[in-house]
């Protein structure tokens, strides 16, 4: 029933959408814009999209579904854009890594019989480093994608067929869906993605610090610290949005791990710290 | 030149060393000897170990090459019970994850003329779990194998041989190694290994308080959350002497972790995170 797709922004995200699509068996036509015509062009090269689309709305309002795979900010932009000029007829859907703003967007300007309908999802999949060259038809396998669609929605018939379709996709790429309140999504993000990421930021940036001059000395920790702060690498214009989108919970789970590292500190020599490493164990136990 | 080898502690890396060697075409004598038998028989069992001794002093006595593959405090005191049993026609070297101490007491016990050699090493090369069962003979290709030799040493020349020997077969067990002050050894290691695991520990043990009890959320996190927590599963027994032995060094890195950590909560919204970012990104510039 989907035979149209247009994803909007080929970076690493849209251009493995579009190739998981594509080993998945889906036949339909997948059109694509990006802002800088190299990573659109990239994906195209690569066969993740069958076309180079030169106006993102006009794609948009040739095709069934709408993948907006570009930051935070410019996912709400297109939604203001697109809410007027699409319809019933037409599906968006997002990967955006924070939900709250994009959900209330989506239950102001989509979601009635007379539009289109809006299904904030987030798959959770990523490479510390972005861009098309990267991208990979597996990257969604065994990924959890996350939903927070909107209970209220009052959508067409047909409107709710094309979200029922695009969650068999998504599960046809290899992912496994959930369905999160996105105030709990958000909350929930804080905890087990934007806390590790901005760890792993911390510990590169003070390692840079205190052995970064002294390059040979980062191979003596071998496998732990290169794991540690791989995604050390993730650049600044990736995490922006989700800073600003997200920050209180992300600020609170910041200060639970400073408050911990410094319990760690002064129970250094105490049998305290065995209940911290029992605590951690816990975490880890299969 | 080196025939005879024991190893006392069959643990992961005693294990692995034996299996490593073998690997490199070590043809001589293997003892082994382990505190629990059922580590020992499986050391032997997987061909680490060509004979399990019952008292690890006869089986020093009777070897070239003494490798103490047993935590911090009881290397230590195989040290000094060895330290009056051996002569200059051994040598006593150890993989232990802290060097002052040892290094210390290297100085005072061994490296005359008349006694045995010590030579202080520490592989930087692990597994979040321990156990003869996970030994791996390529555990340590392409590690650094850091030593914290004295340059005081008044060695025979038959036990500075020895002590050459060693470290041709630590190259043939695929590691490169690297020779530092033992002070510094210590500084570095809490920067480069101790932090990145006290890290672990403590966010794994931060997320087992607040997701925990929905295990299901574990699997949203995703390869970030997986890599930035597989330290977590680390035993306590494995990091206590480290605690109590590189307390100090530890503290500054886990203190200069959590200012840095404040740091990046108060800037998620200005573009100070930025510059954090690129630190960050330095150090894991290729």
């Amino acid at each position: 029933m989907i035979e149209r797709i247009s994803i909007l922004g080929t970076g690493l995200l849209g251009t493995s959408i579009g190739l998981a699509l594509r080993a998945a068996g889906f036949h339909g036509s997948i059109a694509g814009w990006n802002r800088s015509a190299g990573q659109g062009q990239a994906a195209l090269g690569m066969g993740a999209i069958d076309s180079l689309a030169a106006d993102p709305i006009e794609a948009a309002r040739a095709s069934q579904v709408v993948v907006l795979c570009v930051p935070i900010y410019a996912t709400l932009d297109f939604m203001e854009k697109l809410a007027g000029m699409l319809g019933p007829e037409h599906l968006v859907t997002d990967v955006g890594s924070t939900k709250r703003l994009i959900s209330e967007t989506g239950a102001q300007l989509y979601n009635t019989p007379e539009r289109a309908a809006f299904l904030p999802g987030h798959p959770m999949a990523g490479k510390e480093r972005g861009g098309a060259a990267l991208a990979d038809a597996d990257l969604f396998r065994g990924a959890v994608w996350l939903f927070t669609d909107d209970p209220a929605a009052k959508r067409s018939p047909h409107s709710a067929e094309l979200v029922k379709g695009w969650r068999e996709w998504v599960v046809a790429m290899g992912a496994r869906t959930l369905d999160l309140d996105p105030a709990r999504h958000d909350e929930l993000v804080a905890w087990v993605s934007h806390l590790p990421q901005f760890t792993a930021t911390a510990l590169s940036a003070v390692l840079e610090e205190e052995v970064g001059d002294a390059p040979e000395l980062k191979d003596v920790g071998g496998r732990a610290l290169r794991e540690m702060t791989r995604l050390g690498a993730s650049p600044y214009s990736m995490w922006r949005d989700i800073a600003l989108t997200n920050t209180e919970a992300v600020a609170r789970a910041l200060e639970a791990l400073e408050q911990r590292l410094a319990h760690l500190r002064e129970n250094l020599r105490t049998p305290e710290l065995r209940n911290q490493f029992e605590q951690a164990n816990k975490f880890r136990r299969e």
